[in-house]
């Protein structure tokens, strides 16, 4: 199979079926961004890689972010991670704070913020340097050192935080935030502020089709099996209340952003991220749903 | 019918029923007190008072403050003040931050924790020395000078309030608290912190059984109807998630803390508040509810 | 005072005030029902009674009904009934399923669905005749053989009350329904059935002023105490989710009916009825409402 | 490998965690189950089998039954089903009235409850003689006629299925079910009693590894692509409130009922069926969630 004509298809058809979402508003940043953009990166774990359009422009990762975070924590803290949080997809449409405070703050998963929050308060306990030794292990997850904060965005989502501020209030009151609630909350926005491409992000999560190897350098950074249950819960919570949708639609393990990114894997095979910044109502890049149905009805590489 | 009596058989009464309940365990100023102190203070509008036991000490009037805040906001912005809290019962036993999400950051009613910490957002925005004008306010309903903030209760409180401050947090991701969190919980904790004693705080409920109209110095601090208003409220919200069974009980408007203190008035004839630190499952001092059923019982007095 | 003066400037105030509200649809005989149906009938406890426009006219009472099932199932049961629902307000505007789940098929009290199908239960139970021996027992609160089931109408809310159906089913799953559900609905859609007029209505609900003695033949049919705790749980539950709003605007306790009824009660004073069908988003009488409040302004006569 | 010694070692090693779990008390006929039972059948598509134990004994599929109810219906309906019922794990620990009313009747996907009666009221509408004729679409799964309704098993819990009464009663109070409640409560009841063994179960899976055609007898009874959609909703719903845990542990499609067993399949590969009759806290049989963890451990054969 040609992929390369495969993207190409798969641009062609998701241009013509015109669909229309819309931008985040909260964040002038992402607010103000081209509608227009679409790129796609795919790359196998063999060494080939394909694309089109916009794949090399850096865009906000935003959630995608949680997938980092949770990794970092994960080779710190080990399986009594899950103490202090699940991995239960959260169906809840109404975002989380009655789902954490019925479960006494313990976030359903490390994808929804909630959970994110608490990794973010494990890596400020855990990194000498939170911020910079985080943007170090992103970039060495990507193979390159061209990964950045964006500090306007960073800030820009702090000064409307309030309700992760509740959030990280909400747990501390329970007890399952160690530090200081602004730390993590400035963590936590930086981390989602961080910019990449799709080919960048592609690269980055190769290491979960490889089984925990980082293709570049060969480096196992988490075991074949703590492998399997990360992307085990990218496919149960990586879409927010679509997870099911998406697993129906694509069937691939994954993990959306609002930034409008998506990136998702075929285990032993391939990582590919699509970009698009407009959204549907579950905060979901339209055209990056649509990017990924395609791939794998044309290829018939789901994992079902 | 003797009155002085009637107190004195409550006393009486209520010791021998051997009534347990808890002290709060979150602030240590609270969880050490005595939980024998017991003290109650009937005061008519006709000039007369009856009171027993611990009737003259000082003690944290906790959530009793949400009164005191209620009325002075009610005072600044009259029936507007409806568009940022309700006016009716919270049902719900699981605390508020599932309700207040749900109903988009609106506490139910002014005498809920969400709901105080709103009222003390416009509290901080009309006065100018918010904490000492606030007080003033306290000493001049009761007629004394000897009212005081207990600052090492106030900041012990403020060291664990995190879900206090989800709650504002969540209120302010709505758009319906104005000034900076750590000033409105700076004021509400202070509130929370005041110290009166029974005789004090029956002095100063006085004006609710008297259509508003202070009875020491006959100024008109809330018109009839306004006064009505907030008996109303009172009576449906005073009591937790408790309200329906202490009007089931007693059949009083009134409001109770978590310092084990109640106050209640019977409307066109007296005030009374009576002090017990041990509470039931709910907050609510078990003594002091079993005292105030007794009163209604022996004297006829309830509203219905 | 002229209460006929005051009736007759509440009607003329509430006509020219123009309010809007909607019929139910759910029951054909609601729906297709005069809109401009209105009407109003005090009755004071020396044997004055006052009224204007269609006070006798008959209407269905619906839940209003529920006061009556509570009283009969209370002479039976006395204070062990809150073993089986509760006396607090519901505070929850999505009918009472997720409640009802929650607190493990305990109603939250006797004036909403759930607990009223609860009380119909313990009548089923109890009654030789249950619908013949009820329909009794309201003729004799009321002082009229006058009284009758519109059959038609219970049939057509017995045809579409799956609803109710849902909520006795999951009480019968939490062992708190004894009888068949098809028997207890039937019961329960029968009673809402009732027909009644203002002036029925008024007579009937007269025996909650005067402590539990029925006026026209002195009997005593609940103790003076159990009459108190009646008239409590009318004021914090009889008006669905809108308990608060009516307190505060009327301050009386009372019951309103889906079919534009609402009756209300001053204890050692009055009862009063009011009719006109268009309703709220509350289901509560629009003009029922402000004509109960302007009544309790013009009279100065509200319980706080 | 040989799967045969890596099922002994898995029986010894299961055997040898001493795992206890409790029987689900509210069936006299699954309550009485001995739980020592133990039996494990795994098929491969190209025709080999693996077993121990009780795996050719019959027991109770409970749960099993909706992913047939759900093929079923989705035969008749194809996408249009999903206007309906959705595809979502429910997320929701205390059962689905809760959220089922929340969200308007629409269950959250047929693999709960609520989902299942819905998808039984499709199949009482669009089947001649519904349970004749499910269960022939059963044996013909399962390529044996030796299939069998147990009706003592459907009327025991015909007889105490108040809260399946409720949902269906509420989801028609939604307008989303079009049969008599009964009849729908009766057909669900049957197809939760059938009686099927480890052997039967995998022969009756094999159909979802093989891409939707019957391996018996090459008989497409689902299209690829939806085949993939019924894996994927399996691995989404398959396990109550406890997916993510599976998916985290197991990583593969399947379903679980609590008469103990788990079916589960691997694309392209194989399906397996293990039956051990003691569950955990969330109905999951707890051996058989160990003997599946373990099989995927020792294989390596996850989706993921």
């Amino acid at each position: 199979m040609d992929l390369q004509e495969v993207l190409n298809d798969i641009r062609t058809e998701v241009l013509d079926a015109g669909l229309k979402g819309s931008l985040p508003d909260y964040i002038p940043e992402l607010a103000n961004i081209d509608p227009e953009k679409f790129g796609m990166h795919l790359q196998t774990l063999d060494g080939r890689s394909f694309s089109f359009g916009d794949s090399q422009e850096k865009f906000s990762i935003q959630s995608i972010s949680k997938v980092f975070t949770l990794v970092k924590a994960f080779q710190y803290k080990g399986s009594i991670l899950w103490d202090r949080v699940g991995v239960e997809p959260s169906g809840d449409p109404f975002n989380s704070l009655q789902q954490l405070e019925f479960e006494s703050g313990i976030p359903r998963n490390p994808l929804i913020n909630a959970g994110a929050l608490l990794t973010a308060d494990i890596l400020v306990s855990e990194l000498k340097n939170p911020k910079l030794d985080f943007l170090e292990f992103v970039r060495s997850l990507a193979g390159s050192r061209e990964v950045y904060y964006n500090e306007k965005v960073a800030y820009s989502e702090l000064s409307c935080s309030h309700r992760n501020a509740a959030m990280v209030n909400l747990m501390k009151s329970f007890g399952n935030i160690q530090n200081d609630v602004n730390l993590v909350l400035d963590f936590y926005c930086h981390a989602c502020s961080i910019e990449m491409s799709c080919t960048e992000l592609a690269k980055a999560f190769l290491v979960f089709s490889n089984h925990g190897k980082l293709p570049h350098d060969q480096q196992q950074i988490l075991s074949v099996s703590d492998t399997k249950r990360i992307n085990s819960i990218m496919h149960a919570c990586g879409f927010y209340d679509e997870v099911g949708m998406f697993s129906y639609r694509v069937g691939l393990p994954g993990k959306s952003g609002v930034g409008g990114g998506i990136v998702a894997i075929h285990p032993s095979d391939y990582s590919v991220a699509v970009w698009a910044p407009e959204l549907n109502g579950k905060g979901n890049s339209v055209k990056g749903m649509m990017a990924l149905e395609l791939l794998t009805t044309k290829t018939g590489y789901s994992i079902f």
